[in-house]
C-alpha cells in the first residue's frame, strides 16, 4: 500500500509567506484546484547563471506535475538535467479598485512549486503522462484523436515533477481602503476577469460532415460561443 | 535630443529562437503591443541559487518597464539588488486541436525580457511610474482616485527595467497535421480563448449615488457585463 500523502504541504523557508500570511494556503486540495483550472504554467530555471521564465502546458496526476516538449527544446533539455526549477501557475480573477491609488490590487489565485524534474523514460509511462496533459487541457480529446506513434514518442521529452514543496496565494473580495477614504466620492469595487472560450473555428481543411464535438462546449472554461 | 532607439531588438544568445524561428519576433512594435495588452507578468530571479517565479503587475513607458510593490516584499528587495531578472508576459489566445495528439498546440503571444532593474528614487519619478502602472491596468483610473501620499510613496518600492534584450514568440492559425492524418474523421480547429471583464461588483461600503465610471466599460478587455 502506498503511503498516504499528507493533506497539507509543509511550509518551507521558500514557500512560507511572511508579509501577507492570510493570503497563504498550503492544503493540497486548494493547490490542486488551482493547478487543475489553469491551462499554462510559467517555468523558471537557471541557464548560465541567469533566470529564464518560459510559459508551457502541463498536467497533474496525483502528486505529480507533468511537463512535455520537443527533445530539441532548450528548456526541456535544461530541466531534464536535474536542475532546480520553479513552476508558477496564476489565475487572474479581477481588478480591485480602491478609492486610493495605493490600495489598488488584483484578485488572483496563484501556486508556486519548487522542485527538481526527472525524465520519464518508459514509453508506457510517457504515453500515460501525455494523456494526462491532454486531458488536463481538454477532457475528452484524447479518446478522439490519433495517439502518438513510436517516432513521435521518441521526439517528445516528458518530465515528472513530484509535488513536494508548494504553496498557494489567494486574494479575493473587495478593496480595503483607509478609513478616511471611504467618504470619498469615488466608485470602488471589483471588475471580475475571466478566461472564456469563444466560438470554435474549424480547420480550413476539415472534411465535410464533421461537427464540433460536445466535449469542447463542456470544457473547463465558460463558453461564450 | 535623445538618441532614437532602433525599431528592432538585436537577437542575443538568450533571445534568439533556434528551434521554431518563424515564431520569433524582435520588432519593438510587436513586443510592446503584447506588453500593453496583458495585465500581469511573471518575474524570474535567483534566490539562494534557486529560481523563483512570481506574478505581478507592471506598466510600460517608452523603452522602460516598471514594477512596484511593498518595500517589505522579498521579491522587490531581491530585484532591487541589481540581480539579473527575466520578465515573461503571456497572452493565451486559444487551443489548437489537431487530428493527432502529437500536433496539438496552443495559440499564444508571449514576450521574454532579460535585464537588470534599478530602484527609482526620486519621489516625482516614482509617482510618474505608479501612474504608468495604474494607467496600464485601467486607463482613466488615476485621475479618479486619491494619489499616494508621502508615507505611501515611502512604503512603495518602484523598479525600472530598461527594455534592451527582449523577444516575442507568437503562434497563430489552424493546426498543422501530418498529410496522412487529414483524412481522419476527427474534428480539428481552434478554440479561441479570451480574457473578458464581467459585470463589476460595487464595494459593499460604496456611498450611495456613485455609479460605475465609463472608463471601466471601455477597458482594454472585451466586456461581457
Amino acid at each position: 500500500m502506498q503511503a498516504k500523502t499528507s493533506e497539507r504541504f509543509t511550509p518551507t523557508k521558500r514557500t512560507r509567506l511572511k508579509r501577507l500570511p492570510k493570503r497563504a494556503f498550503y492544503e493540497r486540495r486548494v493547490i490542486y484546484q488551482i493547478l487543475d483550472e489553469a491551462f499554462i504554467c510559467h517555468v523558471g530555471f537557471i541557464d548560465s547563471d541567469h533566470p529564464v521564465v518560459i510559459p508551457t502546458a502541463y498536467g497533474r496526476s496525483g502528486d505529480v506535475l507533468y511537463l512535455h516538449g520537443s527533445v530539441a527544446s532548450r528548456m526541456l533539455r535544461a530541466l531534464a538535467n536535474r536542475t532546480p526549477i520553479c513552476v508558477t501557475v496564476t489565475l487572474l480573477d479581477g481588478l480591485v479598485l480602491a478609492r486610493s491609488a495605493f490600495h489598488h490590487s488584483m484578485n488572483y489565485r496563484s501556486v508556486v512549486i519548487f522542485g527538481v524534474a526527472a525524465v520519464v523514460k518508459s514509453p508506457r509511462q510517457k504515453l500515460s503522462a501525455l494523456r494526462t496533459i491532454s486531458e488536463h487541457i481538454l477532457p475528452g480529446r484524447w479518446a478522439d484523436v490519433r495517439r502518438p506513434n513510436k517516432i513521435e514518442l521518441q521526439q517528445t521529452l516528458v518530465l515528472r515533477l513530484p509535488l513536494r514543496e508548494a504553496s498557494a496565494k489567494i486574494r479575493r473580495g473587495p478593496p480595503v481602503d483607509e478609513e478616511a477614504d471611504y467618504s470619498l466620492p469615488v466608485w470602488a469595487g471589483e471588475v471580475p476577469l475571466s478566461l472564456v472560450a469563444l466560438k470554435p473555428f474549424s480547420d480550413p481543411r476539415l472534411r465535410l460532415g464533421i461537427s464540433v464535438p460536445s466535449y469542447i462546449r463542456s470544457a473547463k472554461v465558460q463558453s461564450f460561443a
